[in-house]
């Protein structure tokens, strides 16, 4: 990734919706959701902004509000039992993005190494590059894409600065396992790196697969920071309130960063997010349920095109092995699509290295991805489109 | 500014406003009004999260809304007669802070110079330093605080990728000519360097001194950006919505950089900034008026106390010279201020280089900014306070 280009391009999400939307396909790229999130909080954000209810329009904390704060602590507890102080352990950031940004700046040293399960979200290996560190990667393989704990233990090495995780994972669904995640903080702490886990995910799991978040795992204290917002959790992908936890040490680190990437934001989001996270109203668990079922909508329907789909564990996407129906690389498989069968999809080797996007033979080159958070009847549609070209 | 040191330190405005509200100060540091915006604004973001009628709750596009990329565009036109394709050379930012942190990751190479005039605002600081970057400053001197061109001139090396600049200027209030910026462009273009200016407080002169963006100097169109924001022009310091403007490959560059810092964020305040900038009902001139007001009545009650208040041209600050009521330094004054006059200030100190702070001699140690973007009620009280104490 080289931030000097003159010609830097959008991220590919940004151009697969483009592209989806030059061609008047259907947009299965883009992670978000067709609907509009709970309108409760949509109406509790609306009235912090005209009322006095709520903060003012004038500058939040660079922290966050209070009241979002103690939110994220008390929703940590609540669901699995990490007690967080509030007022050290929880920094509001503008979205996961931000959180993730100002934890790479953080920790990850110039021209250390930062080792990342590939594929990965493409702000990893973009910010990585910024701090001026190297991205070394452990490959995800179907059909589980369950984390190489002995292949991450061969990665990382004394110039490891950073491991960067990602559970439930995107854009493979895998949920790692409480061993796993234990295993990994293991790896981190003997190498003295700082694990950095994105759980954006985490209330999407299906099955009833659990979550195990990185700060519930002996170890994790000292050695990682979770970052995860209101996006997929509540359906609000564009309000962009994330917080990152940890210890008051770590945590204050990444806030020296944070606090000059954009200082603060989003009052009335961050106020409304703080009633969603108290209290969901039963939101998570219809959100899982409409989701699983999306999910095995789409399972099927890839298949019956002759696609071999991995079913996820979680998340908003499923990957499938393009190599069953054609010769071509996913990347290439995708262009044709977007035009010829009006459906947008993302290529897995835009979210990899670009060595391995140059080897003809890895087997991450023909996997695409296609995103399932979306009304059941444009589902219907895309696979509809899908069979018919296949 | 040492990143990875263990115990970086909130900003100097969030550490004055804590110390004020812990001294129950009345809290002339941190630039946000007590006032809360136009309501026709805050109506038309409550509005846009809870209706049809605006931006969705999913991620708005990471360059910004169509509508304030439009809206944006055509303020320049309509206010300076500056004409961008709101396509190309507009970016929207998480405020001027995301776009001031982009810019300089952008542009300000490792092991380059950068040069700003001191003192800065902090993050200039901050940013060049995670930049892996050198800060070069060019002193700004009472009683007017000119750019010194000839110094900036002897400033610049072959080594300097940037010059940061700030007009408006915070925290001096001096509103750089037309002559001037045309010099610094020129000089900037000599060196092969890119400029950045902040100009937030460009609707916030007084007595009708004209505000020169930089895009309207002869040669910046391929040598720089411009960064400005809805905070201080609608004192909705809490909304976050900024601007990159400059060329369409100047632009690119920041967004390569910006769109892995926050992606995007507020369609709602996106959408409520568009509409102020379209038309901002007279908003403009009836809070200038009201400042300059601030303005005066705090130079008539700084004067009779003893100090020594240098009368602004913009923004929501006054320095003043401390040197002629102590023997102390501002920073020392400030601590004694706030404890026991109570009344919270900031010490232009925090706002220049270590370097600086080390010279018992540099007049900046001896300038403390009161901000007068307060309600009357609360200024003269602040005066009061200060009066008697000193
Ligand atoms: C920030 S746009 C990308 C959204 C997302 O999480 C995804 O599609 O993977
Ligand atoms: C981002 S907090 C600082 C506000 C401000 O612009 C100032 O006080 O100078």
């Amino acid at each position: 990734y080289d931030h000097a280009a003159e010609a830097v391009l959008p991220t590919v999400y940004e151009r697969t919706t483009a592209a989806a939307m030059k061609a008047e396909a259907i947009n299965l790229g883009q992670g978000f959701p067709d609907g509009e999130g709970p309108q409760w909080m949509r109406a509790a954000a609306a009235e912090a902004i005209t009322s006095d209810a709520g903060p003012t329009n004038q500058y939040p904390p660079g922290i966050g509000l209070p009241v979002l704060r103690d939110a994220v602590a008390a929703h940590q507890e609540a669901h699995y039992g990490i007690t967080l102080d509030p007022a050290h352990q929880v920094l509001f950031t503008t979205g996961a993005t931000e959180g993730i940004a100002a934890s790479i700046l953080s920790f990850a040293e110039p021209s250390s190494e930062v080792v990342a399960f590939e594929p990965w979200y493409d702000s990893y290996g973009a910010m990585v590059a910024l701090a001026g560190a190297e991205l070394r990667t452990v490959p995800l393989e179907a059909p589980e894409f369950r984390p190489d704990i002995a292949g991450l233990r061969a990665a990382v090495t004394e110039r490891t600065s950073m491991i960067l995780l990602n559970s439930p994972h995107n854009p493979t669904g895998a949920v790692f396992t409480a061993e796993e995640m234990t295993e990994i903080v293991a790896i981190a702490r003997q190498a003295g790196a700082v694990v950095m886990s994105d759980e954006v995910y985490e209330h999407l799991t299906f099955d009833a697969a659990p979550h195990t978040p990185v700060l519930s795992v002996p170890g994790a204290e000292d050695t990682a920071v979770a970052v995860s917002s209101v996006g997929k959790s509540f359906s609000l992908t564009g309000w962009k309130v994330g917080w990152v936890t940890g210890s008051a040490s770590l945590v204050n680190r990444v806030r020296g960063v944070k606090q000059f990437l954009s200082f603060t934001s989003a009052p009335a989001y961050q106020w409304a997010t703080a009633q969603g996270l108290e209290d969901d109203r039963g939101f998570f668990a219809e959100n899982q349920q409409q989701l699983q079922g999306a999910r095995d909508m789409v399972m099927s329907g890839l298949t019956a095109t002759g696609l071999r789909p991995f079913r996820p564990a979680a998340g908003y996407f499923i990957l499938a092995d393009v190599s069953a129906v054609t010769d071509k690389t996913a990347a290439e498989f995708a262009a044709e699509l977007v035009e010829h069968a009006g459906v947008g999809a993302i290529p897995v080797s835009a979210l990899t290295l670009p060595s391995t996007q140059q080897e003809p033979d890895n087997a991450l080159n023909y996997l695409l991805r296609f995103a399932f958070c979306k009304d059941d009847e444009v589902l219907e549609r895309a696979l509809s489109r899908l069979g018919k070209w296949i």
